[in-house]
């Protein structure tokens, strides 16, 4: 069932970092990139690492009382070209486990393309790993087109 | 001939948009998005257009001292993922049609994944349209792999 009533979202604070790491090590590639230790290592907490451009929301709903995380990465990159146009790069979309498949990563994803369009964005541009065939499916649901081809250096 | 002699890459200046909507226009794509008139429209020129993120470098070469234009976009981006990497990313590659093939394009982008290892980035990423065969097979050259796939939704 969908989660249509609106939840907060808010810009994520040094205090939300462990929830966030914790998503993005939870997934079948953030698994072998992140360190997910307790303490959390201090690279997660260097230089605006949790920048104003991570979001996060959480709810608590049900009996069992359990918080329902999701975030993401919005950047909105001013440029020159499509007539000066504004353009809005998504990243690192994640939902916590325990509350997948009930829309709330369709309701953020919404609230990031609303937020693009109110900054006046021409555009919204992701990436998503080759991989990833149901989140690719997941966007073309939302209008997005497998339009461009995503190429990556890693060092 | 590869241009291998260092040549300086500087922020676009506001004097700096003619040239780069012309290079941005000069293209299949572009030539369908963008509007070069004489003046340009104001489009090009309200808050912030011309960011720092975007670089241009010229040079003037040979008997017929014709410029050398080449520009890019280069945002450093923080993040959390990857434990607590920035990412750099590329946009909007042009150089004049003029001086292709000489290898300024690759001097550029190299220029770029400099800049993006000197900030501590882990990642290099740059979306490319399907349609840019020659511009895939370039940056697979210089070490890109197409791992991602590239969606974009337009308004």
């Amino acid at each position: 069932m969908a989660a249509t009533s609106a939840v907060a979202i808010r810009r994520a604070r040094h205090a939300d970092v462990g929830v966030i790491v914790a998503m993005l090590a939870d997934d079948p590639l953030g698994s072998g990139r992140e360190r997910l230790e307790d303490p959390l290592p201090p690279c997660y907490f260097g230089r605006s690492r949790c920048s104003t451009a991570i979001r996060i929301s959480s709810s608590c709903r049900g009996g069992r009382e359990r918080h329902r995380y999701r975030c993401l990465q919005l950047c909105i990159l001013p440029g020159l070209s499509s007539q000066g146009a504004s353009r809005a790069l998504i990243e690192d979309v994640r939902v916590a486990s325990h509350c997948r498949s009930r829309g709330i990563g369709e309701q953020l994803v919404q609230w990031a393309v609303a937020q693009a369009r109110a900054k006046e964005c021409k555009l919204v541009e992701l990436l998503t790993h080759q991989t990833r065939v149901d989140a690719q499916r997941f966007y073309a649901r939302l209008g997005f087109a497998a339009s461009h081809v995503g190429m990556t250096l890693r060092f």
